[in-house]
């Protein structure tokens, strides 16, 4: 994959390969399409996340609540991104028991109840087993801890969605 | 339409009836949920437009990069979001003959390349030919005011989008 193909795209071009590496947020990637020429991907990345942090704290509350619960409303209903059913897919959550699914409705639900946004947390990066420990865990944390840890999840997710787009060459070939 | 509620909705519930009122933005609306209860829908829509003019000056342009060219490639397509295809299909934008899909293709063109964002316009509020005029005029301005311009039209749009989910009760019946 070609630095120059990505500096050269048009903000669209740039959207249609971009625009879901931060979860149902195009905006985030049509904010730093300006930035370009990019030194690196790893450039790209981190104005995609000084762009977050740029948001005021209402923002990153937004972007976790575009997020989708785990093995939730979205996964049932097969609405879910391509991207987000991979991840789930990857960390077993499209294969849990009756008894699984209930338990993690029911931390989900608490989750949300008490921070007012999903629990997110890189999917990719575990497995069904570590995410219900995890929420059971961080649903004792503060408010504002949990939107740091959840912008955190969302650099790393967003970091994987990158890295996938060049290792298995999703980028478009005709520009 | 009751305002209780709007202010008793959960954020998925307000993202399930708010989350188009900025095109392919719902990071706008899930932001501005934890401000319920809102004292009316024009407080709503106020905190909609504050949380607009909060953002750096890249996510302003990011809003307005989240929009589909008008008779442009999403149209072509079929891949508009249903209130941009009925928005311009009111302004009369889907049944353009030839020579008018060159013309406003042209002008669309020159227009990106020149700002960096395509031109919005509350479509709904205007026709194919004042639409034609209006880009043709709104050309000859600096990015900064085009910027600014396009921002209004936003509003404009995302005002004539809660007026249509409350006259037609597009709103769940069932919270």
């Amino acid at each position: 994959m070609d630095l120059n193909t990505i500096n050269s795209m048009s903000y669209e071009q740039f959207l249609d390969t971009f625009g879901n590496i931060i979860e149902r947020c195009p905006l985030v990637t049509a904010a730093i399409w300006s930035q370009q020429p990019f030194a690196s991907v790893t450039e790209l990345e981190n104005r995609v996340f000084d762009f977050i942090e740029s948001l005021p704290l209402a923002g990153k509350e937004g972007i976790l609540r575009c997020h989708p619960d785990l093995a939730g409303r979205d996964l049932m209903r097969g609405t879910l991104t391509d991207e987000s059913q991979n991840e789930q897919a990857q960390a077993g959550l499209t294969l849990l028991s009756a008894k699984e699914k209930e338990t993690l409705g029911f931390l989900n639900l608490q989750y949300k109840a008490k921070f007012g946004f999903p629990f997110v947390i890189c999917a990719k990066m575990s497995d069904k087993n570590k995410i219900m420990q995890e929420l059971g865990s961080r649903l004792q944390n503060e408010q504002s801890e949990e939107l740091q840890k959840g912008i955190a999840e969302v650099k790393k997710i967003c970091h994987l969605r990158i890295c996938d787009l060049f290792l298995n060459e999703k980028l478009p070939t005709k520009l």
